[in-house]
């Protein structure tokens, strides 16, 4: 229940991101929109096209695409504001990864997946809709360069798991989950944490 | 049945252009073919993926991925010649447009989804192949700066899907989204009419 | 089962290289290891998603994700080493391809499908990881610019099908596939041979 209204949230702050990120490309309104469904619920379709679970999310809800034009459109009319409120944004991003991630995961579990294949589509759920907006955008995807953001999905996703192992009640392991996976997703942005990068300079092939 | 020939026509069109794309980035004789295949047979594919609807149109009939490939080589050897047809491939690439969004619809109808959905099916048949080439191609994709592509897209496949809930007949809905569809194609292009741009110039994140 | 050894340096080889390149992007640890499963699993992944072939080969048998990781993060470390291996790599790559071509064209037969599919899934599993690599890494893809790379495992698989078609054992086969598609890439690397490229300057549309 609570796990939906942020889902929700989640999907409405993507698209609201992503159209600002259509709007430094200048994109027209349609592509807004494009690129708000790609952000928003690409993750999810790509899990869901991955473990060939069907039938998507947003086909059997299709009231998901109106929500994110919907706020895509909003965020044309409000860039600006959209702008200053930086840090509620990032707050709600934080608690949507967590909540898409948990998603992801419900669903591996319940298709009787493989521990690691579960905290994958938990990961994929949480950040692939970025990586194809950066791909969309022409740009090599931001997921890739440092920020702890995929971390943050797979920390969760294993904390959920192993939970679940352990025999934990579900509503402990979500609490437990958010309050893990948000305040390192918080922390990680405040004290500028990153992935050790691999820097490699000489030509090869 | 009309639907049909126009849908070949439109593939084999659409092929052509991907060959020219594909010259201007120097690509070899096989990335001119897989170029043409992504942007041809791609919307399809990409609207079959996603709604889960196997086996895809050219695994079921391998003899369009000849046909594109055929198309493909041939623009090659007559560059010049596709080159000065600017018109007649704007005509066809019209008409392919309502061809590829009504066989979308039908599809989306078959599988008894939500009308939302069975728009989007339309449209993703229709454009989805342009993205993807734009993607291979390391462009922003065309289709979300401006032109009525997608639009007329939409549109058509509106009017197709409100005939039927009329009650009309299929001929004449076919007839009826042709009528609408490649006429507003043709007229945006002759008068440059366009999709309100958003642009965006802080730099958020 | 020889197959399924030259399978798994297949994939090591193609993280590796994949690695490689990330580190030429200066991604963090995350983009390597994702970069690394793209590249080495994306071919697969992409025949199994066209073709409707559920469950995934890496849902089914989740090490070879870990596989694919250990080999990038591997590769972090020993960056100079792998480097200086570059004609070893093009020999395992070489031998992995016509591997991955080989498995590919297996599963299309299992599938019953048509020979001209057969082939293009053989094909797709060889090459679309480093088609995505590309993709991922802001690049026009490699494989569209002149080495005969798609062009070796199309002949592969089309030697392994023919064979097949005439009554030839299994086993035989194989190697018979290997005996053509190995050398064939080997000399075109050694040779500099390429397909001939499509270039076309003036700009249409």
């Amino acid at each position: 229940m609570l796990l939906t209204i942020v889902f929700y949230i989640a999907v409405t702050v993507e698209a609201m991101t992503a159209a600002l990120a259509a709007g430094r490309r200048q994109m027209d309104w349609f592509g807004v929109c494009m690129l708000a469904c790609v952000t928003a619920l690409g993750g999810g379709t790509a899990r869901d096209v991955l473990l060939g679970h069907y039938p998507l999310t947003w086909v059997e809800n299709p009231y998901l695409l109106i929500l994110v034009c919907g706020a895509a459109m909003a965020t044309i009319a409000i860039a600006r504001v959209v702008d200053r409120l930086r840090w509620p944004f990032l707050v709600l991003d934080g608690l949507g990864l967590v909540a898409l991630t948990i998603i992801g995961c419900n669903i591996g579990i319940e298709m009787g997946l493989h521990p690691v294949i579960v905290i994958v589509a938990g990961m994929l759920t949480g950040i692939v809709g970025g990586i194809l907006r950066d791909i969309l955008c022409n740009d090599v995807p931001l997921v890739f360069s440092g920020e702890l953001y995929a971390t943050v999905s797979i920390v969760t996703g294993a904390i959920y798991l192993l939970g679940r192992h352990l025999g934990f009640e579900s509503d402990l392991l979500i609490i437990a989950a958010f309050a893990v996976g948000f305040p390192l997703r918080l922390l990680s942005i405040i004290y500028k944490w990153s992935m050790p990068k691999f820097v490699y300079e000489k030509d090869w092939r």
